[in-house]
């Protein structure tokens, strides 16, 4: 092919397009925000994704630009939409992923289940809404959280005090602390003529507010259940407009409702078991669709895939020889590494395993993924 | 991991090694032989092989050195041993799939199964084998041949002339003109410590001296078959010390005999099928191989799979047009496009595809390869 797809932010979602860029024989091209970045191999500009210029000097005969990660400026996509380059998801789409309190009011108005919600903008309004919920909440910042981050669980609203007098931060969004018996996520991709394909629901293990492991299908969820996970996916995708792939985090409740959590626009960590679970990855699948080329084959590949984030960990033995023994102690694993500095509790890659027995997939994975990050 | 890999050449089959590298997180550096490469992307020299000069200054740091084609002088090989690159495979087992009275010698001396075969340095010498063998005989020159190109069938010593009158050329390889039923390849993997890995063996449909299309396993394969050619590859990989991916072409014998074709000691066509149907590609296999870590898994992730080849057609529709129609017709086939430009008859990608029933698959593979090719 000759179509070239360009990506902002170089992380390791960037990086893992490499391949399916690769194979598919599409052009990719990567804004990197410094030099040596996961995506490195790719990257064609170094530089600041909030400067318009450079990124419109960068995105010059890109066929469809997509990101690595939801922190363009409106300003700088409405550039780029403006010099006639395909931004996909678009920025009337991107919106709802950066700005959680315009999430919340649309996905409202398109009538989707979620946890009650309110903007507050004061400690009073905020320990009113912990009142009428029970005694307990959660805080988010509207913008720029991820893995935990800008997501806390108060008591009282003195607790979000340094956000509330964070100027920058502005009314913050609270929610409902929702019982639930665990968390799904399911991901769709959708090209801009319209199509969609949904990959099975899955189960998302979280740990200290960061995914640490994921289960596809979701075990359980046969028959309603991921028929109505899918549902809320293809409404969200189809009423925000959002075109490429994009992931849904669900709560599965005490009483088998499911709440949408949180949306991502772009491959996501949920998705990871796809590069070797489905027919087709998330990420050749959000080539495909930003692209609008058609849409690969979305079944699972084996009766259960497990992926196990590795996360860095205490530095003693290199790493190189914790791979020989964990590559020699789990023949069957598939291993992912970002090309990220060790710090602790980063995610530095992710293992996956497929197979038949649930129990023997998910502890090859785990012991894999622990033998590498100690 | 911090392991870096560099290979000599820029082909299809050092551009394969990218999504392998990528996701295990080694480095790969590629010395090719022009700008715009199909490996292009990984290329960190552009030169002529031939001169050890270049090439030793792109392999500097390198933890091993390992191809994408036969075709580098030992000379140079000896230069990067001498510098303590580990060259793998080696020299001394390079040698026997550079030049082919050489690996019919040592095969010879392994006691392993091939056609009769012979050196003629005349066309009289040609002539005798030739009456002696049937009528008919298969001549090879040496050295350099590929994909067809230095075979020749002939009934008459007269018919090599060009050959015998060429100096550079010296020596023929004459080899009886087996009546085979059909072609099979049997690939291995071998770490430098020993370890061996074997793929199953597969079928290989040539057309025009060409390969057309894989089936993995190999059909009506299973038992005795299955284990004659995987003992014929190991006792190669280990006879001639091969380290990294080997490839044995393999003629099944209308009696029901298997015996060895040809060699190759890199990837090879015959096992692209692994990149969807096995648990370890034969590109991520062969970078473990070379690097010395332990081998993957390489059992079959469907019950068949299929590998057709994409050849260059003829030049009507847009090559994006086209690929837009294969994809919308084949949601199961995976795509493979190598960044060359197309010729006609020229290799320019591939697809595959696995599944339950291998009427439906080998149909499918068959339908996206022809939409791409015209």
């Amino acid at each position: 092919m000759t179509l070239t797809v360009g990506v902002i932010g170089g992380g390791q979602l960037a990086r893992m397009m490499i391949p399916a860029a690769t194979h598919l024989g599409i052009g990719l091209r990567v804004f990197a925000e410094t030099e040596g970045s996961p995506a490195g191999l790719a990257a064609t500009a170094v530089g600041d994704y909030r400067d318009a210029d450079q990124v419109l000097r960068w995105a010059e005969g890109l066929d469809a630009v997509t990101f690595d990660h939801e922190h363009v400026p409106q300003a700088v996509l409405q550039r780029l939409v403006e010099l006639g380059v395909p931004v996909r998801p678009g920025p009337h789409a991107l919106l709802y992923a950066q700005d959680k309190l315009l999430m919340r009011e649309r996905l409202g108005q398109l009538g989707l289940p979620m946890p009650e919600w309110a903007a507050v903008s004061t400690e009073a309004e905020l320990d009113e809404f912990i009142e009428a919920h029970g005694g307990a909440a959660v805080v988010k910042t509207p913008r720029g959280g991820y893995d935990g981050k800008g997501v806390k669980v108060v008591r009282r609203g003195h607790e979000a005090i340094a956000w509330f007098e964070d100027a920058a931060v502005g009314a913050l969004l609270v929610e409902e602390l929702v019982e639930f018996r665990r968390e799904l996520a399911q991901s769709v991709a959708r090209r801009p003529s319209g199509a969609i394909a949904a990959w099975p629901v899955v189960e998302s293990v979280q740990q200290n507010g960061v995914c640490a492991e994921v289960i596809a299908p979701a075990p359980r969820s046969m028959g309603k259940l991921s028929d109505v996970a899918e549902q809320i996916a293809v409404t969200v995708a189809e009423g925000l407009d959002v075109t490429g792939v994009l992931a849904v985090e669900l709560f599965e409740t005490t009483d088998e409702r499911l709440l949408v959590n949180e949306l991502a626009m772009r491959p996501h960590n949920s998705g990871h078991w796809s590069i070797e679970g489905s027919t087709t990855s998330q990420f050749e699948q959000h080539l495909r669709a930003v692209l609008d080329l058609p849409l690969g084959g979305t079944g699972c590949r084996d009766p259960w895939s497990v992926m196990v984030n590795v996360l860095g960990g205490p530095m003693g033995e290199s790493l190189d020889s914790r791979y020989s023994r964990a590559m020699g102690g789990h023949p069957l694993v598939k291993f992912h590494s970002y090309g990220k500095e060790s710090r602790p509790g980063r995610k530095v890659g992710h293992v996956s395993m497929g197979g038949d027995d649930l129990d023997d997939v998910v502890y090859q994975a785990r012991a894999a993924a622990e033998m590498l990050a100690s």
